[in-house]
């Protein structure tokens, strides 16, 4: 816990009672000193937290709020929510020390800001003279559900050949630098990162600013090397809810694997204890993978074609020859190079990677066309054994590719979950 | 209406019935080819619309549709709702007629969007070897209180000097071209467009989902020039609702013209039949500015600087001295140069805009700094009477403009609201 928090925690009363009628700052001499801080009571995971601020509502709140400690980090196997802001940062210190510090400070905000809180003193501090520790713009906002997963890139262990940080050693075996792919047309500039944060909410205003605060916390220490807006998901945790759709206008996520089914987490996901290293048990990796789509070539292109190509139709998502969507894909029946009997773990070994993607758009390009496309991300306990066996299968196979190209790629080894409010990001491996 | 509209009009049986248990396309065989034209009698401004596809949800439909016809376009005093994706066109054809087609596909479409129907024939239409009318990733969302608005810029009337397609006679007066602010530091490939798109939904899906079909139907006639995401709303046209907070943490839109305010509306955002020209009676004048933040450093300003600088108290929103949010504003008691003081009608003869502004971002530049800002949208009668004048108090005077920069303009004609059925975008104009 950081000194700010132990100190500052502000805990507005009961909303509805001094929340609404509250004087303003100005209007009462010396209000603004005396603040309003009740102690650290409420701080860290609590599920029914209400967020601080003068418009706090009292519904908003309970139930809102995705538990932040646990053996696993939320925001892989917990439900999918709506939107995503997905930042990669450089680690710009070289003291060990100090990227310590951040990651302790960094912890301790997460854990404020998935329980709906603002984080240090809040967007109104005691002390006006200063800029205050929360940005604000997500004040009177419900937690949304929001979660914050935390990764490790492989230029933390080595970088230029130079052992940065004195954990060389440490790296996994799993968190391979990964291989180029028929078809990438990668962009360093969004591609990497020594870091990353997958933020996802159900309102995108509150993602952003878990980002924004955390890269303000972390300021000449680390910086943000690209980020990430996604507005749609496109895979979902929950089969019994409502699949979605991307932006081929196809159901995505069918045969996902659910939040709730342990045994395929244990196998595909989780890394366990036999997998090593230590400090990664009960963590995963995370691929993200940047994918436009050349949406103009897609709209042109025929139903049947369409339909073709993934291996289902359009409308109901069902598998060929199959009526609904959740009935069992029959591959033979699909042509050989569609995606759904490319990907299907029975065409790669029982490759099954877990896919929590969002469909992106940033606006439009020098043609006019709409940056557009899938946001993939991907979780599983080894990437030589999930999406890299994957990839190259679709890589080398797939008639998706004529709409698709890979244009920003990034792997991270994501730590197991923060247990309790001692623990923060990464506390094994620096041990 | 088009031709695929009276012909093609797919609505599904009610949900519930077909919908779940249909047969996928591919496992009946000839079933594509039937199709479920049910005539085009819920086509247009029904406002309880179910979205066909299959997954159609009934408890998602009604309500959750604003009426696409009447005097005004919706999308200016209708309630704001959370997401916008705004779109720019370049008229890249030279043909009138080919023009006018695109807008009276356009109306057709819009109308059908909004009421949460698909365009044309649908996703999924009858026959497979076409490519489907509807790209489909809005299929099974709700409605989701889309509204589109469509405008008109200068470049439409006379580009380089040329009168394109004979309308330069037509151009109203209050459609200038905007002079240069103070401080101005403009992209043009951000800036201008012949024709304009506010998309706003709850949804951001349903928003990109319009724009990208609106583009598809223009293509080879129209272009995409610019677009921009918004994520937050940063205005309320309801002053009863919680009032949105901007990316500086401050609540945005207090004192905006509200939505049933007819008197006000009257005054200062609906052109009265006096005002001119006639085929501009009942619509409206809108300006985009898109406002990038200096994040960086405005977290770094000290609480009581940002409190001075808007003249508002953060938690709070209550203007210097008063007590609530909702107060009327003192100016005496602000500093001279604050934002509020300089916005307010008393300041500036009585300016009055309507705001409908957004919070962007769209990652990260050069230096890892936020891409993020305020995407600010106005409406008035007469920008000469409404923006121009505001903006140049406030890029002479403001405070705020240490930490803001305006990098992208646009203007645009808003006619009156489509009438009915026979109606399209545009038609008094090209009459
Ligand atoms: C823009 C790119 C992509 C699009 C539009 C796309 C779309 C889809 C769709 C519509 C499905 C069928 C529904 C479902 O089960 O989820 C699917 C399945 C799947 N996709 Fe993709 N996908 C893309 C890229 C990838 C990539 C890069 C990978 C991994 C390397 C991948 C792996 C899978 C897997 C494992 C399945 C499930 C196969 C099964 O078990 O039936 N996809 N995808
Ligand atoms: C990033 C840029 C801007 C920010 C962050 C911002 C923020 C705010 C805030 C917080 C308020 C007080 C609450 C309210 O009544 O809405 C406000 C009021 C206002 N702003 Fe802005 N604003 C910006 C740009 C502009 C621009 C460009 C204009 C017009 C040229 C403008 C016109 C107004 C008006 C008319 C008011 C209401 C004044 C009153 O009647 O009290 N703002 N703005």
């Amino acid at each position: 816990m950081t000194d700010a928090q132990k100190t500052g925690d502000r805990q507005e009363p009961a909303a509805g009672t001094a929340a609404a009628g509250r004087p303003s700052r100005r209007s009462v001499l010396g209000w603004g000193g005396a603040g309003l801080a009740l102690g650290a009571a409420a701080a860290g995971g609590t599920a029914a937290a209400l967020r601080t601020g003068g418009d706090a509502s009292p519904a908003a709140a309970a139930g809102d709020a995705v538990p932040f400690h646990g053996a696993h980090q939320a925001g892989i196997s917990t439900p999918v929510q709506d939107r995503l802001h997905f930042a990669a940062f450089d680690v710009t210190t070289s003291d060990r020390a100090a990227l310590v510090e951040v990651l302790k400070e960094w912890t301790a905000a997460a854990a404020r800001m998935t329980a709906g809180h603002e984080i240090g003193e809040g967007a109104v501090p005691g002390n006006d003279e200063l800029p205050p520790d929360d940005t604000g713009e997500a004040l009177g906002l419900k937690p949304s559900r929001l979660t914050l997963t935390f990764g490790i890139g492989p230029g933390l262990f080595e970088k230029d050949g130079k052992d940065r940080f004195g954990l060389k050693d440490r790296r996994p075996k799993a968190l391979i630098d990964l291989p180029v792919f028929p078809g990438d047309n990668l962009d360093a500039a969004r591609s990497g990162g020594d870091l990353c944060v997958q933020a996802c909410a159900d309102d995108p205003q509150v993602a952003v600013h878990a980002i924004r605060n955390l890269a303000r916390i972390g300021m000449g220490k680390v910086a943000i090397r690209w980020s990430q807006l996604g507005f749609g998901k496109t895979s979902s945790t929950t089969p019994d809810a409502q699949t979605p759709r991307n932006m081929m206008g196809f159901k995505d996520g069918t045969r996902n694997i659910a939040g709730t089914d342990t045994e395929r987490l244990e196998r595909h996901v989780w890394v366990g204890e036999k997998d090593g290293p230590d400090w990664m048990t009960g963590g995963s990796y995370l691929v993200a993978r940047r994918i436009r789509m050349h949406i103009e070539t897609w709209d042109r292109t025929s139903l049947a074609e369409q339909e073709d190509i993934f291996g289902r139709d359009k409308a109901e998502g069902a598998p060929v020859g199959k009526e609904r969507e959740h009935d069992e894909p029959l591959l033979k029946a699909m042509k050989p190079d569609s995606h759904v009997r490319l990907a299907h773990p029975d065409s790669n070994n029982g490759a099954t990677i877990l896919r929590r993607g969002y469909s992106f758009t940033d606006g439009t390009d020098k043609l006019g066309r709409l940056d557009a496309g899938l946001f993939f991300i991907a979780y599983q306990k080894d990437v030589r054994d999930g999406f890299v066996p994957l990839q190259m299968n679709l890589a080398r196979h797939d008639t998706l590719n004529e709409y698709i190209q890979h244009v920003g790629s990034a792997v991270f080894a994501v730590p197991p979950g923060v247990r309790d409010e001692d623990d923060w990001w990464g506390r094994a491996l620096f041990a």
